[in-house]
């Protein structure tokens, strides 16, 4: 089913209006999540609606955060975002960074004691509309390997790197640093299909390519999948996204991250408070004068997009671009829903006594 | 052939000097090359020392720049290394950035007209020596194809994040981009051995496991080997190492990266001043009690060390760890010089007029 992202919009609003968020942090709430689904990032969007609702009913997620800097310098900043949404925390602390960086050149702040934030991208791109280059990662709840473990020790801990650019859209790198996110083995488990191999171990460590291993005490594997090929590189990267988002902040680090779902309670031996982000921003032209700058980002785009491709029905993709080809789209046409996700937002609806969605 | 590193890095020095160098410049450019054999890294050692005399003699590298500061705000920078050494460019940079950081918070510094900085490890690592996070990047010459193309258009483009710890050494993440880094190429090259699959493509872009093919033509390819294994998020992590050290400075981008080796020529049609570096430090204290941080890094660390693993002969490999292993035993006994390379140093001695290297 289509639905218009105004509506979903305002759905979306009311649930976070009836879990007793404020009306600001219920817009920016419902904003993150729309954009996610906007970009065709289907997975970190409404879909996710129903896994927040729970976690508030477990008293999990603070609805009504007073979100604080415990920690100062100039230049960087610690929050402690009390238990509240990561969709409204990490926003907070990304208005920090650039406030930050207006004032002398960069901003960067950890933040303690959050939740799951959305898709890294929006955040990052807060600094992106500032003419300033945006960082944004998170720790998350444990799925992956290190290299040579059987343990699941580290989230998919995705990273964003968004870079303003001239007459081209904004180059936008936002990935999970494991070869391949949750959301892929969903899709393969509800259309009954294996994995390539190389995207997850079972409980033992041997490599499979049944989507249901994971469930079944498996693992993910860091980017790379094996150490032939690099993983301990994506082990690296994700043991980076912990370190800076969990470690600096107080948070929990590596296997102590808070699960998302609901089912699942938090380890009962905490290392820090909740989930852990790390954001930044650097103003462009700390660096180089502005217009100069975009100049040569658009020449590195437009190099990149004219590069020899091996086959010609494919084309080098620059970071960013196929999650602007989607939001044309759905904002002409609407926003697909499936119907599993259909079916929980109504069951929301109904909770909440809320108009549900229709056709 | 072991030589002691006191024997190496006099005679590195003094090669430096034969070139032009100042003693400080030259003490300082073999200090880091040394670092390099010494942690293991013999690819980004003194076998670099001939290709380095090579662009010398082509005044591709000038043995005495002016490195200047052309940009700057209370914490960030861009330095041109006015085409000299990056063995000693960088380590420039990354003074300024932690001068930034004491005073602010965070400093962060992007270079143009550099060249070959050596292993990042080690500037990052003068942030770590400050109780700060290090941050170290390159872009390098084009050898690595983006996903979908038969071009080269990137570097291995290395990344180096480097954090303190308490009673622990520091975690360093200190990696190429890349799947491979060329030097494993040179390895199966001159054992006549086959490469996995994954690691390079031939000219036409198809897969393949000879490792003379980027020689004919071929490419390396980003981490992730794929597009199913996640080669796109390889691509997006290199680009923003790109970016970050070359279109933000002022540096040449992409496909017009100065090549390393002296027999091939720099594009003619530059877009910016000979290589690219991006450094960075972030005081940790500027984020939490540093003391609470090395308790809790140090768990950290514990915690991944402890890992259950798959198989009983091998550990979880804490990042930076061989290298440390490494560094202890070639104090004790020397490092490791292969003919080839002791030929390279002594053709080099006998065109200066230095003693040569003896068993």
């Amino acid at each position: 089913m289509l639905i218009s992202q105004s509506t979903l919009r305002a759905f979306t609003q009311n649930i976070f209006l009836a879990m007793g968020c404020s009306q600001e942090h219920a817009t920016l709430a419902a904003d993150v999540l729309l954009q996610a689904d906007l970009r065709g990032i289907d997975s970190h969007g409404v879909a996710r609606l129903v896994g927040y609702v729970r976690l508030w009913e477990k008293k999990r997620i603070n609805p009504k955060p007073n979100i604080t800097i415990v920690h100062e310098t100039p230049t960087t900043a610690t929050v402690d975002g009390k238990a509240g949404l990561g969709l409204v925390v990490a926003p907070f602390a990304m208005q920090l960074a650039i406030k930050k960086a207006e004032q002398y050149g960069s901003g960067w702040v950890s933040v303690r004691n959050s939740n799951h934030f959305g898709i890294a991208a929006y955040h990052a791109l807060m600094a992106v509309e500032k003419d300033m280059i945006g960082f944004a990662m998170t720790n998350a709840s444990p799925l992956v390997a290190p290299t040579f473990s059987s343990e699941r020790l580290l989230g998919t801990n995705p990273v964003c790197y968004a870079f303003p650019a001239g007459k081209y859209p904004p180059v936008v790198v936002d990935m999970a640093t494991s070869a391949a996110a949750n959301g892929k083995l969903e899709i393969a488990q509800r259309l009954g299909k294996q994995v390539p191999e190389g995207w997850i171990q079972d409980a033992t460590g041997n490599y499979t390519t049944d989507p249901h291993a994971l469930k079944n005490g498996g693992a993910l594997l860091p980017l790379g999948s094996d150490r032939e090929h690099g993983s301990h590189k994506g082990f690296g990267l994700s043991a980076t996204v912990d370190i800076l988002s969990a470690v600096l902040s107080g948070a929990n680090y590596g296997p102590w991250a808070p699960p998302f779902v609901a089912f699942l309670e938090p380890p009962n031996d905490p290392v820090g408070m909740g989930l852990g982000h790390f954001v930044g921003a650097m103003r462009v032209d700390g660096f180089r004068p502005l217009d100069e700058f975009k100049i040569h980002i658009d020449n590195w785009i437009n190099r990149f997009k004219s590069a020899a491709t091996i086959d010609p029905t494919q084309k080098v993709v620059i970071p960013g671009e196929p999650e602007l080809e989607a939001e044309a789209e759905r904002k002409k046409t609407g926003i697909p829903i499936v119907d599993a996700v259909l079916d929980d937002l109504n069951g929301l609806a109904g909770k909440f006594n809320i108009k549900p969605l229709t056709p």
